[in-house]
C-alpha cells in the first residue's frame, strides 16, 4: 500500500518577504525507506527564522535549499518503518524531517524523544534546537556568569525566553527586548525576567540606560539592526556580544544594516561573537538533561505557539518575521479542522 | 630664567577634518615643576590617528580634550628639570606630554629611554604605543599562531607594518593592505610581508581571495569602512577580527558606516574584539624587551615618517588622514631649517 506525502517544494528564491509562489504545494507518493534508513510521519514542523536564509541562493554555514527540493525544516514525528538499527516503529523522533507530511531519512541528527516527559514542539523549542543555542549562546559564547547584566533581543521567542531564564537561573540580572505589551508582560510576569523593553514604544537606548545602569555584560542578539546599535551604546567594559541572528535584516532586498556604532567594541574592549548551535551537536545530551531538570522543577517554563495545518505553511512562517508568535513557532501537520486521527494527536 | 613654551590649544571641535582655526598656537612662560613633577623638553610628537577622536566631545575610552587645554599627544624629549625622584635633568623620557615645546608633568606614564639603541622616534613608533598595539593586539587580542594567515590593514602604518612582521616571526602567512605602489612594494620588499593589497588600484575581495586561499584566521582591522566589510567576506571559520581603529571613519560627520557584513561573524562562528594598548602597561617591559631583541637581531625593521617644525602640526597630522604617511608618523619639535641647537638634535 503507497503512502501519500504532501510537501512543499522551493520553486524560487524569494526577494524581500517570502510569499506563498516561492513554493510549489503538492501530493506525491512517498517512497520505501532503503536499507539505514526510515520514514517518518512529521506531527509538528519546526518554524524558524534562519529558513529565510537557506531560501537565499548565498553560500552560508550550509547549502541553500535547492530549487525543486523540499523545503528544509526541523520536525517532530513518529516513524512508521525503519530499516535503521536505532529505531523502531512507534518511536517519537525530531529530526530535519522538512515541510512535508512524511519523510524518508537515514538516522543522522535523528533523535528519539520520550513524549511523556514534553509535548512534541516542546522538543522542538525549548528542548531542541533554540534551546540548545540559548544555552550554549550564553553560558559558552556568551560566557554569562553571576552578577552579570544579560540583555537579550526577540526576548519573547523561542531562543529569546529561554536565555533570559537560564540568565535567572545562573544569577544574572535578565533584561529582555521585545515587541509590545503582552510580550513585554509575559516575560517578566510568567518567565521572571527583571525588565521589559517594548522596542516598539520606547526609546530602547534610554530604557537600556534605565534598567542595566552598569551597562550590559552580555548582549544577546537575535535581531540586528536599529537594536543592536542601541545595545552597542551601553555596553559595559569587557562585554561579550553574542550574534545569534539578525531577523529584522534576513528579508531585506540590499546589504545588511552593519552596526554604525561597533566602535563601542574597541572602547569598551568588547567582542562580538558568531555562535552556530549546530557546533555543539556533541554536547545536546548534556545540555537537554540540565535543562529537563530546571523544566521539572518548575524553574525553566516553555511557551509555544502552534499553528495548525500543513498547507498554511507560507502564512505561517510571515508570523516570525512580523514578530506575531509568542514563544516557539510551530506548524502542527494536522488541519484544525481535521477529524481526531492518530496522526493529529499531538502526544 | 623663564623658558617660553609655544603650544598649540584646542580651540573648536572639528567637523570632519580638523583645520587650522581649530588650534590657537602661541607663546607662553613655562612653570616650574612642582614635587614631584618633571620638566620635559620634547623633541618629537608623536601623531596618531586616535588625536582625532580625542578633539570629539563624545564619551571616550579617555575624557576629550577640553576646549582651550594643550592637545594631547605622546611625545618624547629630554629631561630639563626635575623634582621627581625617578628622572633626573638629561634623561630621555616618553609620555603624554601634548603638541608643545616643554612639558610640565608628573611621572606617571612616563618611560626612561635609550637613545644609544634606537632614535627617539623609533621610541615612539615600533618601541612605543604603536608596537605595543601591534604586539598585543596580534598575540593577545588576536590569538595569531604558526601557520594562520594574517591580514593587516594601514599595513605601511606604525601599526601594521609591526604586525606583518610579528606575525612573520611567528610563523603566520602576512599579507597586507596599503594604499599604492610605494607601500605595497615596501612591505613586500623591505618588510618581508608574503603579499600586499592596493586597495586604490584592486578589488580588495578579489586581491584577498587570491592571497589567503584558505581564509583569514586573523584579521587586524586600523581602518574600518568598505575594507573591513570586504575582510568580512573572507573568513575563515573561527576567524579573529581585532579592532584596533578605524581611520576611515573618524572624519565622517554622520555616524560611522557599520559593516554590512558582520553576520559573517556567525556563518564563520569568528569573532570581532576591540583592544586598547592602555590595558597592557602592565607587559611593555616585556613586550619592549622581545621587540628590542628582533629588532637587535634585524628581524624586525622600524620606519618612521619625520616631519620638521612644531608650527607644521596641523598640516602635518593630516598626513595620517590622506594616507601620505609610510611608517610612524612623527614631528620634530625643531624646524627644518634651524639652525642646529641642542634640542633639534635628535639622538
Amino acid at each position: 500500500m503507497s503512502i501519500v506525502n504532501h510537501c512543499f517544494r522551493l520553486a524560487s528564491r524569494p526577494v524581500g518577504l517570502p510569499k506563498r509562489s516561492d513554493w510549489t504545494y503538492g501530493a506525491e507518493p512517498v517512497r520505501e525507506p532503503g536499507e539505514g534508513e526510515l520514514l517518518v510521519e512529521v506531527l509538528c514542523v519546526s518554524l524558524d527564522p534562519a529558513m529565510r536564509g537557506w531560501m537565499n541562493e548565498a553560500k552560508s554555514y550550509m547549502p541553500p535549499v535547492g530549487i525543486g527540493e523540499v523545503m528544509r525544516a526541523g520536525g517532530a514525528g513518529r516513524v512508521v518503518s525503519s530499516r535503521h538499527p536505532g529505531f523502531a516503529p512507534g518511536d517519537h523522533v525530531t529530526g530535519s524531517f522538512g515541510v512535508q507530511r512524511y519523510a524518508v531519512v537515514d538516522g543522522k541528527g535523528v533523535l528519539k524523544v520520550d513524549p511523556a516527559f514534553a509535548s512534541l514542539p516542546v522538543y522542538l523549542g525549548t528542548l531542541g534546537a533554540p534551546g540548545m543555542t540559548a544555552y550554549f549562546g550564553l553560558l559558552d559564547t556568551g560566557q554569562a556568569k553571576a552578577g552579570d547584566t544579560v540583555v537579550v533581543s526577540a526576548a519573547a521567542g523561542a531562543v529569546g525566553m529561554v536565555v533570559g531564564q537560564i540568565a535567572k537561573i545562573k544569577g544574572c540580572r535578565a533584561v529582555g527586548i521585545a515587541g509590545g505589551p503582552e510580550k513585554c508582560r509575559f516575560i517578566v510576569q510568567e518567565l521572571g525576567f527583571d525588565a521589559a523593553v517594548d522596542y516598539k514604544a520606547e526609546d530602547v537606548k534610554e530604557a537600556l540606560r534605565q534598567h542595566c545602569p552598569r551597562g550590559l555584560d552580555v548582549y544577546f542578539d537575535n535581531v540586528g539592526g536599529d537594536i543592536l546599535d542601541a545595545a552597542l551604546t551601553r555596553l559595559a567594559r569587557g562585554a561579550r556580544i553574542v550574534i545569534c541572528g539578525a531577523i529584522s535584516q534576513y528579508n531585506r532586498t540590499g546589504p545588511a544594516k552593519g552596526p554604525s556604532n561597533y566602535l563601542a567594541l574597541l572602547v569598551q574592549r568588547a567582542s562580538m561573537k558568531g555562535m552556530l548551535v549546530f557546533d555543539y551537536a556533541d554536547r545536546y545530551a548534556e545540555a537537554a538533561r540540565e535543562m529537563a531538570g530546571w523544566m521539572a522543577a518548575g524553574k525553566l517554563k516553555s511557551c509555544e505557539d502552534v499553528v495548525k495545518g500543513l498547507e498554511t505553511f507560507p502564512d505561517a512562517l510571515l508570523k516570525l518575521f512580523r514578530g506575531e508568535n509568542l514563544g516557539k513557532l510551530v506548524l502542527q501537520v494536522a488541519p484544525a479542522s481535521a477529524p481526531e486521527t492518530r496522526s493529529a494527536a499531538l502526544p
